[in-house]
């Protein structure tokens, strides 16, 4: 068995040999756990976090951090216990006294896939000991609704009231309220100034939060994780500049985003020619505050964005729930080297608090390695854990899949403390980071 | 997936009918876990423990409790980050500030599996970010000295020093010094008064240590949770009576020892009339202090300890490292009715901090359900996830063995919540015990 199980022994897609990139964490990993306990010591993570990456063999890095994420039901079965030992530390580190948990969701309640990751984020708490409840912000709900799931288990959406500085639903306000909703929608009303622990605060709902300061963030941390382990920087962060603003529909900010993104395609350029690779650089613009893969796309020259058409633009210009684009974020797009049967993917990896509790791959068969995958038509493959335990991992190949994925969990847990460092932004407890 | 994942979903050997204390537990597992959280806030769990237990249908209780838990390497490898994620918990609330480890193991050199099982616990607390080394108490070790293990890997084991009131190795004196050797050979001068946290502490050593005390903390620890739950405490709890001193040797005590051995039988005789349960009680009489299966038997009347023979007295009179028996613990003999491939087993569950890492099964071809299993000839099965994922657990029935298996860990915590007020008690630190 390998050092590397700070992090679970997960399959992972990648077949070919291990990457510098990876081997340097392994040869280092004491050191690299060292340095995240003292960061998330002096900066608490976020209740939960998922990390979209892509790994480009020559780099690899993340490329979207969810602060209120949805597919637990995606994680595999076998990876529960992780989820419920960490939801217990979490609970216990944001309120100690706590004996329930208020979970505040998503406002969708046809879509089946979000209800089943909330019965199964909802089983998870109440298996670390809390009674939980689900109070929900819909408008029209006046009593309990009750669904039932495709899994044949059943969910009550109970509506959310206020008493006082404290919301909760019927008799139930306990220290602990939970967002899994992501406030695209705005800042809501019942929620401002109560006086129970909100996680993640909201702030860091989509109303207030951008992409660009994500990414700021993640740039100081990844800055100093390199220079304690003595790595290039640029390996590990992809390059951001935010854009705006801009007006899709009525074409307007149009030019300077192309020149954002010929400015950001020239210095990938010199990137590639500095670490010599031979690849296309590519960017991805996109929104720099909502989510769910609306408002991306991936472009390969300026003129991708000056000549898009009525139909490209219309989709640029909303995310969900109506959330106005104004601001982009133009970033250097990092290729997607791992399938899965011929189809390209990429690693979602899963924390609560410090933890990483499990990942799956997001898989597309209709896209290619430069594509945004978060799209209509993919899916997801849960990863189990890598064989083991015949053979001990020292024995195996470094590129053995359990010391590859060690690699991801590295790299998840870095924007995990660059979104830990915008939760202390917002509440005016940011302090410096240091390599040691 | 079920509610009962605070524990690992594991496989068991028991295929009957679920009991009816199972089902108990598992229609109050929010309770049992919340209850769970606030006693170990109060009472902090000790650093690691290991729990045999024995399920004899009727009744589910513990027979050991080891604070110096030994068989790290038996547990099963997808395991490994739940005992990473707790060690780290573990050893962040014992030493907040510690960046490394210092294991004291037993003196033994020639015994491959202790050593192996030295070699992943220090894996284990590696991985959790922490740099270990192996002081060794062993007199006659001047030099570090390397030993190559059957797996292929190496230990090395340094001379243990001390330096004012600190205990290290070559200038590495951390925070936290954790102990892996029970104590059989008294309390170690050089580890008397020293400045750092010993885990755990050395009164929990078997110098000093009876197991009598440990079940007397069991005793309350199950009345109270038996009331939470509005339980038959019996179900969960051994009768247990002290007696001594005892010479095995100078054959004196002996008529004592045979009378509470008939008081131990009548009170079972009568335990079980009430229960309508219509075994044949024994009973076990084992040293009130060491371990490793030795000065342990099975007796079915006072006839059997009054008429042993030389050999048996001379195997009872001794315990590991010439520690001297002069108390005996005499406990209501439960029986084991748990099987793999006919050969009868029973669960040893591991915990590091408060939580449930695994869990392998003590399987021994040659004895019986009323026999110790721990002894010669015994062998282990280390314990993987349950088959899971493809149907969830709601829709499976309540003795599908992840569901089982969640009474074990139940059993085992109140083993170590007896352990945790055993070690606050030795520092005075002892708190009333509340059923709510």
């Amino acid at each position: 068995m390998s050092l590397t199980t700070q992090v679970p022994h997960l399959k992972t897609a990648l077949k070919g040999p291990l990457l510098e990139l990876e081997k340097h964490f392994l040869d280092n990993r004491a050191q690299i756990e060292s340095w995240f306990r003292k960061q998330f010591k002096n900066t608490p993570a976020p209740f939960y976090a998922s990390v979209d990456l892509r790994n480009a063999g020559y780099k690899l890095a993340p490329v979207d951090t969810n602060l209120f994420p949805a597919g637990f039901n995606n994680l595999h079965p076998d990876l529960r216990s992780l989820a419920v030992h960490a939801a217990q530390t979490a609970v216990t580190q944001a309120c100690p006294i706590a004996d329930g948990v208020l979970i505040i969701p998503e406002n969708h309640t046809r879509n089946t896939y979000y209800l089943e990751n909330l019965y199964s984020l909802k089983e998870i708490i109440e298996a670390a000991g809390y009674e939980v409840h689900i109070g929900s912000l819909m408008a029209d709900l006046t009593e309990p609704m009750q669904i039932d799931l495709p899994s044949g288990n059943q969910l009550l959406l109970k509506p959310i009231e206020r008493k006082d500085d404290r919301v909760g639903v019927e008799g139930f306000f306990p220290c602990a309220v939970l967002l899994n909703n992501d406030l695209s929608g705005g800042r809501p009303e019942i929620l401002e100034n109560i006086e129970q622990t909100l996680l993640p605060p909201l702030e860091l709902g989509w109303a207030d939060r951008y992409k660009t300061e994500h990414f700021a963030h993640y740039s100081v941390v990844t800055k100093a994780f390199a220079e304690m382990l003595g790595l290039d920087p640029w390996l590990i962060n992809p390059t951001s500049i935010s854009c705006g603003p801009i007006n899709f529909k009525e074409r307007t900010g149009l030019e300077e985003l192309a020149g954002t993104v010929n400015k950001v395609l020239e210095q990938t350029q010199k990137d590639y020619d500095a670490h010599n690779i031979a690849c296309k650089p590519f960017v991805i613009v996109k929104s720099d505050s909502g989510t769910y893969g609306m408002a991306i796309m991936s472009v390969n020259s300026a003129d991708d964005v000056l000549n898009l058409n009525r139909k490209q633009r219309n989709k640029m210009a909303s995310v969900k729930e109506g959330l106005q684009v104004e601001q982009m974020l133009v970033q250097e797009g990092v290729y997607t080297y791992e399938k899965m049967d011929d189809a390209v993917a990429e690693p979602v990896v899963y924390m609560i608090g410090s933890q990483v509790i499990g990942s799956f791959y997001r898989v597309h068969t209709g896209k290619t390695a430069t594509d945004n995958l978060n799209s209509p038509g993919m899916h997801f493959e849960p990863l189990s854990f890598a064989e083991s335990g015949v053979v001990p991992d020292e024995t195996q190949n470094p590129d053995a899949s359990p010391n590859r994925f060690y690699a991801y969990g590295v790299i998840a847990r870095l924007a995990l403390l660059a979104a830990a460092r915008e939760i202390a932004e917002a509440k005016g407890s940011l302090t410096q980071i240091d390599a040691i």
